[in-house]
């Protein structure tokens, strides 16, 4: 064998182990039994440790060197060809995993369980203290982590770059800002409406017609279900590969908009995943460029596309004959303006597609300033507050609904936040890409028709894998670098006539 | 750390990739979408190859030399504690595991692959010479096993203590001679008897409606749901262990006794796995005592306890009310009979339980006689149908319902067929023991309270574990060998008058 093949053994491997590990996560969320996670614990414990030793495995090490010497080399750093692409991914994720010292790792794991407990009981008793120095020694591990990988004075880079590779406090800091100023006068057109969406005019749909229908929705749409599922957990979210897709979704009879928004958005994860090349998903080539151009397929199906006027003209009717007592009372305008609606809302994972973007601004701000300590973790709940009355004219009534609502800091998980709202860029621009080179974009979706644009998401995203960066992906997929520009023009050709 | 512990800190992981296996295989069988096989294959690859490294790590041996030559010597032969227990069982599992050459188990991996697939089209097309030479192939590697196991002269008792350990052939041959004699005079009875019991008087039982009044007959057994679950597959099994139990059952709205007795029957299994004692599942303290020991838990829940007059005096108000429509026309004798219908039936997985046995003893000579080379492979179709001639009275039509009805063979299980049988004979001793013992028993059954009975279970059996093997289990709970004598009893009592 080739050292090639060597590697690629091991990667298939390693890929094999953490499609298992996935499996185990599903499953424990949609339907293990409720006295069974003790087992679960041991069962993941057990795959986490089988992969730690795959991914550190020092022939992987030996291997790559010997093919990062040979002659001509490699370019691993703009890599020109598939090799490339695939020894700077598998020499990255080497190094990571190899020079953090296993103190650091155990330490980390533990404070990862200890502030999650302590996340949960401070929200539960509004006890913003007795959390703080969780997310503390969070920060103090992330920067002895970027110690131990090389990037000691950029260590909030790094942790974007867990997320988002190739991408900087710095770029994000500038796109943030062009797209906060863009954002503030539509935002105050729509909160001065008189117009105002209803989102509360839903009941009684049964549960298993919305199973039907949401189902319909997403097949259509172009999910696999040949390759995936869809079950129920506490919160919607997508797993798996493009071999085996698994997306959730959750049921409440007065919301059903939230089930079917929930569905379409991991369905748009799920399509990334299954448009990802098959025989490559154990490197470079098969994996997804990232979190925010995960995020821009699903926010782009989610948002560009079915809450847009043509989606529901084809859907309205079949929506209604699936429920059409509960939806009798309802005007085509009503459920549209329900289907669009934007409201001052404290919680993140409630908002809307237009305020979501501030929402994610206050963080990356906070993250940014943790960092560069030119805030305190004790000076977070005043400054969050402040934040969320100056962007969204809001006060949480309390740090529960305030800073204590989000479970990522107590993960380590810096650096995370932004990718939302990258995706929420990336999504537009890829939209109005899109409507460019396929003219009959807007008849398609009139028609229920989505297979010229997944074809083209296929073509211009899903079969490059992590070929390209977040930033390359845009110049490349939409001739463009990201910018909120197309976002900004999405919102207002979207809001503004609704909320005239 | 003690050798002890090192010992069973290893088992433990043993033990949780195991667990992880189960887990994929069950998954496989009752949700993986269609298409998604093939990355599930991989899967089950990695697992299985590490699970295999895990078993075969040389540790292991060091530690088990270690700990049998401690002074005293824990004995174990007959061992009197737990550790000895604990030791008999690693040193057979390591053994096993490390004797068999690398090319043996390729060779072996192999052939069930190719002889499953040979298998499937023999009987798809009704042609035994075309899958013969693979049952040949399987008896080959089966003596060779046998040699390399220390077993060169006995390979078939090899295959036997496989699933049922400390049983031999002359042990079943003894024991199912007795039981044969025994049977006919009964079988006759029932046969020549001008009642005939209806199967096929129900028509549009609901799914939903079956599966509600499963779930509650099969929680009142006392599974329990909050270790445990029960989903839909081809064909009903139970799989996982104590800590997450998985059964499954199917659904065919004409033959609702189908899914609820089979379902009876996992119930049976998975009561067994959640009374082995949790907190050593990892050995043989918290192991099944063997194949013939977990069968006579299933098929006496399903059986003794589920098909009796006392059981249907509670539950048929019960099914009555929950199919009402359904039951109409159909008379509390008819339906009671249709519970305990006996037939003469090609199909050993199709057949009742009195003629099961038949099914069972015919399987055993043959493997007898096939190891014993009295028998050659290209004789079984007509070796098979003579003996289905004799014993029950039946000629399959041709050998796809005949000598090709079974996959066990296409995987070298060998010794695998006994151990239905001396479940049987197991269930019904246990049933007269706990009869005994439990004045109230009838009384319970028709009251639908079955705590006593589990709780007598848990205590005589499903605590031990496999530390007493078939033999000796029957011995300690019943205070008898083994013996056909309870099950020929039991099968006169349950079926002489219904079939007077």
């Amino acid at each position: 064998m080739t050292a090639l093949e060597q590697l690629t053994q091991k990667q298939k491997r390693i890929h094999s182990l953490e499609s298992i590990a996935g499996l185990l996560g599903w499953d424990q969320q949609t339907l293990l039994p409720e006295e069974s996670s003790d087992q679960r614990q041991d069962q993941i414990a057990t795959m986490a440790s089988a992969i730690h030793e795959a991914r550190t495995d020092s022939e992987i090490g030996g291997l790559l060197s010997k093919l990062e010497s040979q002659t001509p080399a490699p370019d691993t750093k703009n890599p020109a060809d598939d090799v490339g692409i695939i020894l700077r991914d598998a020499r990255t994720d080497y190094d990571r995993c190899t020079k953090l010292p296993a103190a650091w790792v155990e330490q980390h794991a533990r404070l990862c369980s200890e502030a999650y407990h302590a996340w949960a009981e401070a929200r539960k008793n509004n006890d913003f203290a007795s959390y703080a120095p969780y997310i503390q020694r969070h920060l103090d591990l992330a920067k002895e982590e970027a110690e131990h990988l090389g990037w000691g004075d950029r260590p909030y880079d790094l942790m974007i770059d867990f997320h988002d590779p190739g991408v900087d406090a710095a770029t994000i800091d500038s796109l943030f800002s062009e797209l906060k100023t863009g954002l503030a006068p539509v935002l105050k057109q729509i909160l001065d409406s008189p117009t105002k969406a209803r989102t509360d005019i839903f009941k009684g749909f049964p549960v298993a017609e919305q199973k039907t229908f949401l189902e319909e929705v997403t097949a259509s749409l172009g999910f696999n279900y040949k390759r995936g599922r869809i079950d129920i957990s506490l919160h919607p979210f997508c797993s798996g590969n493009g071999a085996d897709t698994r997306m959730t979704t959750r049921f409440d009879v007065d919301n059903p908009l939230d089930s079917l928004f929930s569905s379409i958005h991991e369905t748009g994860h799920g399509m990334y995943e299954q448009g990802l090349p098959l025989d490559s998903l154990h490197n470079a080539l098969g994996k997804a460029a990232g979190m925010g151009a995960h995020e821009s397929q699903s926010r782009l199906w989610e948002n560009q596309v079915c809450r847009s006027k043509a989606f529901w003209k084809h859907y309205e009717p079949k929506f209604r004959s699936a429920f059409p007592t509960q939806l009798e009372g309802i005007s085509s305008d009503d459920l549209y303006l329900a289907i669009n609606a934007v409201s001052r809302n404290p919680i993140r994972v409630d908002s809307d597609e237009v305020t979501y973007n501030l929402h994610i601004i206050i963080r990356f701000e906070i993250e940014k300033k943790l960092f560069a300590e030119e805030l305190q973790v004790s000076e977070l709940p005043d400054y969050w507050n402040a934040q969320y009355k100056e962007l969204l004219g809001i006060e949480p009534k309390d740090d529960a609904e305030g800073v204590l609502q989000d479970v990522h800091w107590s993960g380590g998980s810096f650096g995370y936040f932004p990718s939302y709202c990258l995706g929420n860029m990336l999504a537009a621009q890829l939209w109005y890409s899109a409507a460019d080179q396929l003219p009959s974009l807007e008849e398609d979706l009139a028609k229920g028709e989505f297979e010229n644009l997944l074809n083209w998401l296929r073509e211009n995203v899903h079969q490059h894998g992590a070929r390209y960066h977040l930033l390359e992906l845009s110049q490349k997929a939409t001739g463009q670098a990201l910018s909120p520009k197309s976002l900004i023009r999405y919102l207002k050709d979207r809001y503004l006539p609704l909320y005239a």
